[in-house]
């Protein structure tokens, strides 16, 4: 899932610096946050807190129907959207969908799509409230559009030197579950057992799988006031933690021995001949969060602390490292 | 632009009544109108009128690059969307922006598109907050997702019997500029006189060209109260009058000899040997308004009344027929 820079055509990166430049005009009106954070914080009736924010997964990029279902990717579209909300502190209440879906998409492939998404709204108590279906040329595009609420939205941009790193749960867990799939290639139903023709047993891969073909995101159980900075991992820890710093103007230490990495992923690791660090730092689609707190959080992983400037990795050996300059960047 | 029956292998309409009756759950928490108007509106801190709409346009189906440019998609992404805001009669205030960029989408192309974005927002006055910048397989597709505010928002489902029903302008301009392009087969820069080498002359096809591929939208000037349903004609008055109709569960009568239609657009309807009422009919992207009153409005245009029940067209003979079953169906 790493992109290289040089096969980067267009940095994704580079275009959202260009929109926060050229977008920042005096008609922002009522915006406590804009472009650059998991989701808009919006004042309404002068009462600041309503979050918007809107994540499109396309066929072929984010899901491959060599081996995802319909319903497990609009469950994901639900997921991936609601995530945002929970990075900020809040609550999802509405959603709005729009589909592209191909001219030989089936309807039956729609109702299972919608199936999915609206299993997904259920458990996270959103409600579909509009939209738009319409036609592509070639290959599904799907958006998912979110709003919620938050008391006291937490950004990306609030931490500070001396601030403990955090995360909410085992890293990599999604991108060794997608390179499962890629040896697998097909889908699998995720509450079966899938038989004894697989690079592993079934209850062993089922996690790591299940985590990528359809997440099931939780709200990070802290304080009002715990996290100084929050975002959600969507793009590998490695990315998301140098997003964290730019926001908030400083530098981070982690430690490589304090990563949380599932046993599932360890093993899956080696029977694939495969870094698990290199899908802990690097793998995207973890969906947990990454905060920052001056507080010892006893419900998250302590993995690091904010420092002044730099992003260095103590490494298993002690020694002080660059942090790899990797991650999932979406517009190749 | 029509497309026949027989051609939508999945119907639009059929998918969105199954959203509708699959959506509609306990979990709608202050949702004035959810699913099936111009825009959802949403009650926040109490107060009612928080307006949403998301629109998607797909390279291929919605515009083509063969004759637009990357600022006018850009631009009238926009305007599309706000649209719907004006049809509700709102105002709009933030803008989300999702793009899928091809892979050989270029960086000089992602920044004439953002630049088409942001003068349409200049123009309606709202401000881009946030969105998702990705990559698509192949083809380009763009959503906007615009929220304003409306007093009183107007739905399409207060027509009642004995309600005129007005246009706000002329109907037909966009589909005969579309089928112009597909005559010219390249792009044309509006603001220049593009020769003699075209099938009419310029300044009388220009307007029909720009009503096509950058429309402006204007907020239909309305008492508040005027407008006992509204909205807007995106696939064409036949279409759109069936939806305003069904919502209502109300008829209409409509007199062919009433509906505007530009002298421009006429001209060329009879140099391509096109019906002009086809285009004014079944042809989509009008984005004028559509609405009803039991008043009398002087600044809009009369062209039928709200029945019982049945929707029928008197000809230019005084013959009543069934009003044409026609209108862009997208998803095809």
């Amino acid at each position: 899932m790493t992109v290289s820079d040089s096969a980067v055509k267009i940095g994704e990166l580079s275009l959202i610096r260009h929109i926060r430049s050229e977008f920042s005009s005096a008609l922002l009106k009522d915006v406590a946050i804009g472009i650059g954070d998991d989701a808009a914080v919006l004042r309404v009736g002068g009462r600041e807190g309503l979050l918007i924010s809107a994540d499109t997964m396309c066929e072929g990029i984010h899901f491959d129907m060599t081996f995802a279902t319909a319903y497990q990717v609009g469950f994901k579209l639900v997921s991936v959207n609601v995530s945002d909300i929970y990075a900020m502190g809040g609550t999802p209440n509405w959603f709005l969908l729009t589909a592209a879906f191909a001219p030989d998409t089936s309807e039956k492939f729609a109702k299972e799509f919608l199936s999915g998404v609206k299993d997904a709204l259920d458990l996270y108590g959103a409600g579909l409230v509009g939209g738009d279906i319409t036609s592509s040329k070639s290959g599904i595009v799907v958006t998912g559009i979110v709003m919620g609420f938050a008391e006291k939205p937490i950004t990306r941009s609030g931490a500070r030197v001396g601030d403990k790193i955090y995360v909410t749960g085992a890293l990599g867990d999604s991108a060794c579950g997608l390179e499962l799939l890629r040896h697998i290639m097909a889908p699998v139903e995720l509450d079966k057992d899938n038989g004894p023709d697989r690079p592993m047993p079934w209850p062993a891969m089922r996690p790591l799988i299940h985590r990528h073909l359809m997440p099931i995101v939780l709200k990070p159980s802290l304080g009002a006031s715990a996290a100084s900075a929050m975002m959600d991992i969507s793009d590998g820890l490695a990315l998301d933690l140098r997003r964290l710093c730019a926001e908030s103007g400083v530098g981070a230490v982690i430690y490589e021995n304090k990563l949380p990495m599932s046993s599932h992923m360890l093993a899956a690791s080696e029977l694939l001949d495969k870094d698990p660090l290199h899908f802990s730092l690097c793998g995207g689609e973890d969906y947990e969060y990454l905060f920052t707190s001056a507080e010892d959080i006893d419900t998250a992983r302590y993995i690091g602390d904010i420092t002044d400037t730099g992003l260095v990795m103590i490494d298993k050996n002690n020694d002080a490292k660059d942090l790899a300059d990797c991650g999932y960047v979406h517009f190749i």
